[in-house]
């Protein structure tokens, strides 16, 4: 469907240029929060801690997919790679991910984050090998739920030149985010086998929070808020092939390669996207969540079904479908060539990025 | 000092004004939220858990101690009563006090807030009765980590309309107010017994997040941010106050006059002003908290001491100074005399709640 250029285009070039200084914007940002704070209280005391915390997270690593959208939306609306504000959006919403990464990983009891501990796991570990006073559990959870709240305020801090409407869009983008988040592990707990609503979470979670809201963000800061709807009809087809994905991933991936633990959502019986496709095609997989919802579980039956059943490879066509919605979108859309190209590479990026 | 006036003044009836438009906007904003999301997702997954969540803590009352002083110290500065960027401030305060409180009391296990279960207990009894899977503590624990997440996004969409030096300080007082928290249960964990970070603690907590931030917020608001160095001095004798206090309800007090239970902080061995102050001046104290440090702890045995060494009389005459102190910073400073009134009624009605 498109070429694949070697040489990157000036596009490219552009968006590399605007995500380096991205890079820089969180290093200096982090910098002089904890240089702020290392001089306010010195001792024992560590304000520094729920700082480092977040640096500590931000500067492992991690895809920087919410940047490069945002990045993506303002250039390709025309905005200039020069001007701070659209630095000043990407770092936000890297630092708004590592709230939600240190939080996520509380509710999910996740040891593992971009190949190291998490934050919750290193400060219990911390609180034990010290011999502290009250539960390692509840000290962990307490910095990592004090670190994220501090990520957010941080990423913050870097909209306070946002004009109106995208301070507006900021704040629903946050909201979603959390309420997409709570129906997520209440569908959990609640076993849930209700389709449409994994449907839901996943557009929630991946389509808007990752992909359209940053598009429409970027594009609503270079004064081109017309392009929302396309990028909505982008994020969405797309945020469920990334989905779908992380949920491959998850079912059949390893540690090794992702930086986090694998076979979490099974064993916590979510109805993720992937199951949900698997139980419409298969009524043993029907059955197994029947199953699993009345209180058993059984994670290796499960994997072993989604592999013999064949819906493997009925979900890399799915995911075929939904890059190919979401790269027609983009066509359809008034943006140039280069940046056509840009944000379809991008889409086979997310899709297929085991690959 | 002063003279009481029982027929309210203008002053105090401009407050009164300004507070009940506070109620009103946090009524409208959480309701319309609500009423956005649950016709964004009907069904059994109830996206409007967290905002109820929210709601409920909201409404069930609380001191208003933030909104009040953020409205005092914009109507001393001259800002006009029916400026709506003071409504907003002040309940963009309160809905930050709702967020600080739900992952507070998760920090600190806390059972009960404002005479009802806490957001984390109600969530894990849910989970319990409904027999869901997985750990209730988890579940619950994550609903009041996103309820309060949630808050906070709510807090900040007020603040949209806030000039920028409004935003820079709306940006300190958060991250001050985590970090405080931080320093907080590091200083418990350890067993602290380092009395300047005790007071460092209650100055950041209640001198600097409770009063002379929301009084210097509004002061700016109103466009006279020399007020701040005033409000500083006020907010930071009359916090001392009101953790000294709210140290001895702890110590004192009885859970059915203050909506939540007493005795947490002797329980956790909590280096709180009140025995820092107290192991001052008593070599028992000393040898207690000593021997706490050590593992043991023995809380009916410091709070006999805390009576019998005469702590509590001499604490009395410390607020008293406080007290004292804080209003001789407002009666310097360069405001009117009915706003000096009101000022000195609430360091009062502050530092003496229990009267």
């Amino acid at each position: 469907m498109t070429t694949q250029t070697h040489e990157p285009t000036l596009a490219q070039k552009a968006l590399d240029h605007v995500l380096d200084r991205v890079e820089q914007r969180l290093r200096d940002h982090l910098g002089r929060e904890r240089a702020q704070w290392a001089s306010a209280l010195t001792g024992e005391a560590s304000p520094v801690v729920p700082i480092d915390a977040v640096a500590d997270l931000v500067h492992a690593g991690g895809k920087r997919l919410r940047p490069a959208f945002c990045a993506s939306g303002f250039l390709s609306a025309g905005g200039d790679a020069d001007d701070p504000v659209i630095v000043d959006a990407a770092a936000a919403l890297e630092l708004l991910h590592a709230f939600a990464l240190i939080h996520d990983d509380v509710l999910d009891d996740s040891p593992l984050r971009r190949g190291r501990p998490t934050v919750h796991e290193r400060y219990a570990a911390e609180h034990r090998a010290r011999g502290w006073r009250g539960e390692p559990r509840r000290f962990g959870e307490g910095v990592a739920i004090l670190a994220g709240d501090l990520a957010y305020v941080l990423a913050d801090t870097l909209t306070a030149d946002f004009p109106p409407a995208a301070r507006e869009l900021w704040g629903e983008l946050r909201a979603e985010m959390i309420i997409g988040q709570f129906v997520d592990i209440r569908a959990a707990a609640a076993a849930s086998a209700d389709l449409p609503l994994a449907r839901w979470i996943a557009v929630c979670k991946s389509g808007h929070y990752s992909i359209h809201r940053p598009l429409a963000l970027g594009a609503g800061l270079a004064g081109r808020p017309g392009l929302a709807p396309a990028f909505q009809e982008y994020g969405v087809a797309l945020g469920e092939a990334f989905q779908l994905r992380d949920d491959m991933i998850d079912a059949f991936g390893t540690s090794a390669s992702t930086g986090k633990p694998v076979g979490l959502d099974l064993d916590q019986n979510k109805m993720t996207p992937l199951i949900a496709v698997a139980a419409e095609r298969d009524a043993r997989v029907r059955d197994l969540v029947a199953q699993c919802a009345d209180g058993d579980r059984d994670t290796a039956r499960m994997r072993a079904l989604l592999a013999e059943t064949g819906v493997r490879a009925e979900i890399e066509a799915h995911i075929d479908r939904l890059v190919g919605q979401a790269r027609a979108a983009i066509v359809r859309a008034p943006l140039g060539p280069a940046w056509r190209q840009v944000l379809s590479d991008m889409a086979r990026r997310v899709a297929y990025r085991d690959r």
